[in-house]
């Protein structure tokens, strides 16, 4: 560590002022909420706390705040310098790097839109982002630069090493230079907190990937509610949830680890004072199950969000001293109540994996009924009974929520109709406020007139022995409108014992349905398969799945 | 505790929305800012935790959060009876009850501005503020009733009992009824987040109370930033410094108290849990030498303002397990450094006691140059530098600073001159970007062309064992323009010693300051006095003593 030097163009001039010229005309008791605030804020109380450590990498580097907050100047010039103006797209295509990390701060501070795509995603699809944003610069690290050949937008590569002969070492190298030495006041607050800070696109489960506008007060509001966590969560992933900003809201040392490598992760819990991670269950899941899991000396908050974690999850990170918190959006937390401390760790993970309630600065988080056919746009919204059974949709209104989908007005339209954003989650409300999420509405059965949940569904089935995976969608029944079907991949020391007798298989896991489930929610048909249909991100893609029912 | 039962109109009704209804055309990702969310989101999350506990009164009170939620929303409703309109003012005059802290909620529930007044002001004073300020009704303690005889506007006067017949119990109990069970929904969520929350005058020690606007926006962002403190500060001043909100933010227990009691203090932080509290120094004093003071079982922070904290206090402060935060208006802190931890305890207080750097939300604290003769309005603001010696004025802007001066355009453009608001504060810039202040800019005296600040020369003489206290103030000089003139009050075990010899105790005392001041600050004059003018919050009042000194 005390070997790496930042570069000379990287190390601020021994009087720095952290103002931006303030627009002219405002009043004085106003001043557009930006989450810039918070890494000049963090480098003028604390220029030499450590911002970021970027170790397990062939060129480690650590930047204090007022080393790090310098770059974030610099590349702020360097766009200015490459003709980004105020509103224009900047894209990033980076693992977890100061890279990326600096780009939600210095695309900020150009007053331009910072744009991050998703480096697992096939050439063509980011094209189609690259040619819908209309980014006009693309940041680009050097393991994924593939992604953008044939982009007719300015390229920056990055080959992570922080040091001079880097390309985009020398495009902030160019932009302290651009400066001429202006400083921060020779940038512009942005004084329209509704402009747009992040346009992060959707993973295109049903279709093609929808760009999501968020603004620069709502960015602000959703990372003041994060603040006091800090993550491992890909940056690349709905701006890593603003925990880019939320870190520095708080002062804190971001870790990056370009991937998930439990090693790794598990050197930093023990020995680099880590105290808050965010992963969904399934990288918590590698985490208690890698070899180099153990009692941890201090305890460490994980959030948990992307999908509910199981009872076994919780139990097994309490065992090891991490203490689970349960987010959704994120715009719920699932907050701990002093009276689950005596119930059954079973009953007590049950309360934990509910999906909860607003949290701070997120406003209204609902489950009311589907609007009626006809009646989508401005319907008045009906909220479900508070009875843990009723389904409904979330809905959400509110500070945090996305302002709009980008150049697209007619999925905004239909993502906000009766004035709500649409989650397209189906939930219960329990008697205590709590939501818990059932299904995703396109996910659900209507079998014989009867909802069922095919999230419930999947529940039930993986809980028989011989089944890795598995995954059910609705198909057309003459009879019953719709029935389940079972996409399951078998475990792979069960795969001999089945050769040969699908059959019987299908025999044997739908028995074991019947005695677990509802007449209508048992599975009508079973396929065993191979892999089943993922997006980049890890999701099933069930619509790849209902194309090939619709063709049987 | 068990023994009480709120009135039957506190309880809320079996299913209970906490939503209020949503103005027609606000887009989706919008919701204005306002610190009612913050109690509406506890009774959500946590309906059975306590919200208010106020003990150590002949009638004791205790509400959780879901009764005083009720209780808050049965006085909004019962304010809209009283024909309260959206704007209006609501005058409150009461010592720390639940009264008080329920109408920073109930009136902004009724879009009305709560407009707290000082108990301790003479009953002109009172009748000036409930005639600039157009107060519509007001909401009075009984032990303070005579405040308001002849007032115009409607009374309410509260016994502090919460039990039926109490007229304030009345009063929100027929609130409930004239709400037909509408509840929240049948409120309306202010749609304009600029509109004014609270209305707040100034002690007067230079003239007039002035009348300070804060709107709802700048109530919500201070109290995010207030959110992890919780305070026994009285919550007529400057409404408590948003703790109201804030401690219903974090969803935490405020216990109330009618005054400043050592031993019930004492009791709490012993026996009630206590982890946070707000007092001044002068309270903090009292507190570390009461006689029950004694180490505390568990760690305790104390937020210090009004004035900054000597070494001693700290450390005495720090010797029973209370850790000392020193805030300043409060918009900034002074963050301790992780380097100050191996200083000496003189050297780390001197640098606690400095006024710090802006804090979360705040925006922008310079130190600045005066502005020009006639060059008041908004001229270029110059930075002094930050060298720990060059006076200047602390200035301020940001989303939390007050919006106005209530019915006074001339005060406003006074106090907002160069696009900042002049705080009248001295203070020098050290290098590391912490600001300490040196002395109210009309209490400096310029002694031969030199800048003395009277904070400073008040500073040394105190060290005098003789002295309790002293104030110092310029005197017209002939041939210096001004040089410092101290008032003193002698220690009543050395009052005998000096009777009939205030002659020699005035060359003691200036011998004892010649060897601490320079010599322009040392003090010309020197006149013992029996007591020193203070206003209704204690402090001295040097406008009276200029006065004086300009009959002599």
């Amino acid at each position: 560590m005390n070997a790496f030097k930042p570069t000379p163009e990287s190390i601020p001039p021994p009087a720095v002022s952290y103002r931006l010229r303030i627009p002219k005309g405002l009043p004085v008791h106003r001043h557009a909420l930006n989450p810039l605030a918070f890494v000049l804020r963090s480098a003028q109380i604390y220029p030499d706390k450590l911002a970021i450590a970027h170790p397990d990498v062939p060129y480690p580097v650590y930047y204090t705040y007022s080393v790090w907050t310098q770059r974030i100047q610099n590349l702020a010039y360097a766009l200015l310098q490459a003709g980004i103006l105020p509103g224009d797209r900047v894209a990033v295509i980076a693992p977890n790097t100061p890279v990326i990390a600096e780009a939600h701060h210095g695309v900020l501070a150009a007053r331009a839109v910072v744009c991050p795509i998703n480096s697992r995603l096939t050439p063509q699809e980011v094209a189609y982002i690259l040619d819908h944003s209309g980014s006009k610069l693309i940041i680009v690290d050097h393991e994924f630069k593939h992604l953008v050949q044939g982009a007719k937008a300015q390229v920056i590569i990055s080959n992570d090493t922080g040091r001079s002969g880097d390309p985009y070492e020398g495009f902030l190298s160019a932009g302290r230079k651009f400066s001429g030495e202006k400083g921060w006041p020779g940038l512009e607050w942005e004084r329209d907190e509704e402009a747009p800070s992040t346009l992060c696109y959707t993973s295109g489960t049903t279709g093609r990937p929808k760009g999501v506008i968020t603004t620069l007060r709502g960015s602000y509001l959703a990372a003041v509610a994060n603040a006091y966590e800090t993550g491992i969560l890909p940056m690349f992933h709905a701006s890593g949830w603003t925990y880019p900003w939320a870190i520095t809201l708080a002062s804190a040392l971001q870790i990056t680890l370009r991937s998930v490598s439990y090693p790794h992760i598990w050197n930093h819990l023990l020995s680099s004072g880590v105290t808050h991670y965010c992963a969904a269950p399934t990288v918590q899941i590698g985490l208690i199950n890698a070899p180099q899991a153990r009692r941890l000396p201090r305890p460490v908050t994980a959030i948990i969000a992307g999908s509910a974690p199981t009872a076994h999850l919780i139990s097994e990170l309490e065992k090891i001293g991490i203490n689970p918190v349960h987010t959704y959006g994120p715009c719920t937390k699932c907050y701990g109540q002093p009276s689950w401390a005596s119930l059954s760790l079973e009953n007590r993970a049950k309360h934990i994996a509910r999906q909860g309630v607003s949290f701070l600065t997120a406003d209204e988080t609902r489950v009311v009924y589907p609007p009626k056919e006809g009646g989508l746009l401005d319907s008045e919204l009906v909220d479900v009974p508070k009875d843990g059974n009723t389904m409904g949709e979330i809905v959400m209104r509110g500070n945090i929520v996305m302002k709009e989908y980008f150049r697209d007005p007619e999925a905004t339209r239909k993502a906000f109709r009766g004035g709500y954003y649409n989650s397209g989650d189906l939930a219960v409300m329990h008697p205590d406020g709590y939501i818990e999420i059932q299904d995703r509405s396109k996910d659900i059965i209507i079998s014989g007139g009867e909802n069922a949940s095919s999230l419930a569904i999947e529940q039930e089935l993986s809980s028989h022995p011989d089944i890795l995976e598995v995954s059910v969608v609705a198909r057309p029944h003459p009879k019953w409108g719709e029935r389940p079907m079972a996409f399951v991949i078998l475990h792979p020391q069960k795969l001999d014992k089945w050769t040969g007798k699908y059959d019987e298989f299908e025999n044997d896991l739908k028995k074991h349905a019947r005695v677990r489930l509802p007449g209508f929610a048992c599975p009508e048909w079973v396929k065993v398969v191979d892999e089943l249909p993922k997006t980049a991100t890890g999701k099933i893609q069930k619509i790849v799945l209902r194309k090939a029912v619709a063709k049987l």
